[in-house]
């Protein structure tokens, strides 16, 4: 009854299969790999609680009143200066916003950038909740061709050179949802691309401290060599989703933008956690706490590899994740990630199907395998009732 | 330097006046009428501090992980049945949406119902975080002249007939910027005038609980008679702004849409803070909270009224609030509200120019006064002031 009010970009805007079935997949009896969901193992409970009766006790009335909306100021100090630390910038914090999620940062970034109908480059597949907040913006989307060491440089080329996109949007570790790591060398071939172009290179990266060898990340693409570079963190998959908390780094020009976009948005990101964020931060040993997740997610992920050998039927391929939190399994030419999806349903076995992640595809032979959220013995009865379902495919 | 990479619709979107004078106003000899800050009295800090270690030690990861676009079941649940009860309407969970502040209801609502240059009504003045939201979307604004009593009748039905506005935007209690409520009477005859349009009236309500004589409030606009109004509440100035809660109450099509909207957005809003707001309006009496701020904010709004009429020289005028946080000042023709906050800042007293509240006005000689984050004794000295700074226009 309400079609005639809706605008154009919304009805255009397909809603998150990931949060529509993570609905439906409450259904305890369920093996999801669906969700992104990190292990729990990564949300340090006991030293949270000190945090947030340490600072209530401390700051009083500060937690619960408006706050800036660049975010608080000791949080920006910490993540700017262990950003710094870690890649070699030099980055001040003027080059920083907290964000309500990344997930905020991608809306604030097509408010920013975007006009209707700009070309804007993007992975293929790509992260799904990127695609919905720029298509809200109307953007057209240029897909390239993901390789498994990276961006496929000549289709790069190709699509850079035809449409010229403003903003280029990438995941270089540990892609969401294939779980592929930009190699250096595919870095430096696509910074040699687009160095000279009038582009602006988005590099999101939730997952990059999941390394499972525990070697720090590669460095991002062209870093330190442009200013049209922008890097989104979060602490979503390293301390707690719950509390919202990203953050974006760029140049303070960008960043003076992004905070007005920030103000018409939310005013700011939830002060009352980033006070508790940030106490945590300083008092605990961040890189320990990560290195319990990265063991964690490493068994997880080579017993989920190790299943998939085992009860996959011939043919079926997958990525061997060295880090993150997915993998990706691609069927047979021809057969239906949908129709497995129903099949796997049944069989009380749950994942994302391929689809969401393109660009108007319609028959998808890919799915994406999230091994975070599950017990050993649930990766193995899973997978096995996931191979059941693809041999009746 | 990235001027032809900036969106159109955010080199049309001003910074926030307000947000940047709160950096200005960071000065503490300054007495700031400027902000709308709640007094910290609002905040029931004891209370949420044993909501949030009960809430930690009972709900354990679940604090932590990613939740629901819609909010916290129970959390809604509190929300819509104190509306229905308050409100005399019979909504369902399915009715509401927890949103990250009111400010980001507004931002959704842009994303869902406005097309580049559709007609939006709004009250002249009107809350500034709205023009800016909508100003995003590129909406194109009609606004309606406000009397003492509400919308001017004659100047509404010109503005709903020569443009048919797709949706208006209206603060009926205790107006954002100038405190004004609408009367019973004036309520119906808006009514009247736009019922058989094609028109969404939102009504925003932050203000509604703080109404000095402690009554429950008017009936909203057209309440029980039509699916086409949306409410819009938050617990920013009642419990904490801090924690960026705010709700959405509409039609289910209608939630149903803004919830796409929000997951393109944030995903959810901060889900530890939700649950410990729920824990706190389980475990409290509310409304016995609100009267303690209203009996506060009714002696402030008192002092600030005397002293304005003792200070202030003849020919200015202002509203006397009956509720809210907000006294509207009317300075003599001619006269410059910009120019007297220069004078005024000067002087170590700030408030908030009329400018930002308007659509392309260019001389404004008015300004809005907020008296709930002072004591009576900085009341009295910041009006003083105040009064030397208009006598030297």
């Amino acid at each position: 009854m309400f079609k005639k009010f809706f605008s154009n970009r919304i009805q255009n805007t397909p809603p998150s299969f990931i949060r529509e079935s993570l609905k439906v997949i409450q259904n305890p009896e369920i093996i999801s790999f669906a969700g992104g969901l990190p292990n729990p193992i990564s949300f340090p409970q006991e030293e949270l609680k000190i945090s947030m009766n340490r600072v209530a006790d401390k700051y009083g009335d500060k937690l619960y009143q408006y706050s800036q909306t660049l975010g608080l100021k000791e949080l920006r100090e910490f993540v700017i200066s262990r950003f710094n630390k870690i890649h070699g910038t030099a980055f001040s914090i003027d080059n920083i916003m907290i964000t309500t999620g990344s997930q905020q940062a991608l809306d604030l970034l097509g408010k920013v950038f975007i006009n209707e109908g700009d070309n804007v480059l993007i992975e293929k597949p790509s992260y799904l909740g990127f695609l919905q907040a720029f298509c809200l913006y109307s953007a057209n989307f240029c897909p390239v061709k993901l390789n498994n060491d990276g961006l496929d440089i000549e289709d790069l080329k190709r699509v850079v050179n035809r449409h010229k996109p403003k903003l280029a949007y990438l995941i270089p570790n540990f892609q969401n949802p294939t779980g592929i790591m930009y190699s250096e060398e595919n870095r430096k071939e696509i910074f040699e691309v687009i160095k000279d172009e009038d582009l602006i290179l988005v590099q999101d990266d939730p997952y990059g401290d999941l390394r499972f060898d525990g070697k720090s990340a590669l460095a991002y693409i062209g870093v330190n060599q442009t200013d049209k570079n922008i890097y989104l963190g979060s602490f979503s998959k390293i301390v707690t989703p719950g509390m919202r908390i990203g953050y974006v780094i760029a140049h303070n020009d960008i960043i003076r933008m992004l905070e007005t976009a920030k103000q018409a948005s939310d005013l700011h990101s939830n002060i009352f956690c980033q006070y508790i964020l940030a106490d945590y931060l300083y008092n605990n040993d961040l890189e320990k706490h990560i290195n319990k997740i990265r063991g964690l997610y490493k068994s997880q992920a080579s017993k989920m590899v190790e299943c998939m050998e085992k009860y996959f039927p011939d043919g079926i391929k997958y990525t061997v994740p060295s880090g993150g939190m997915f993998t990706w399994v691609t069927l047979k030419e021809g057969q239906s990630a949908l129709e497995l999806f129903d099949k796997a349903v049944e069989k009380k076995v749950a994942f994302i199907p391929g689809n969401p992640f393109y660009i108007n595809e319609k028959s998808v032979n890919t799915l994406r395998l999230n091994y975070t959220n599950a017990s050993e013995e649930k990766i193995e009865e899973g997978i096995k009732r996931l191979a059941q379902a693809i041999l009746e495919l």
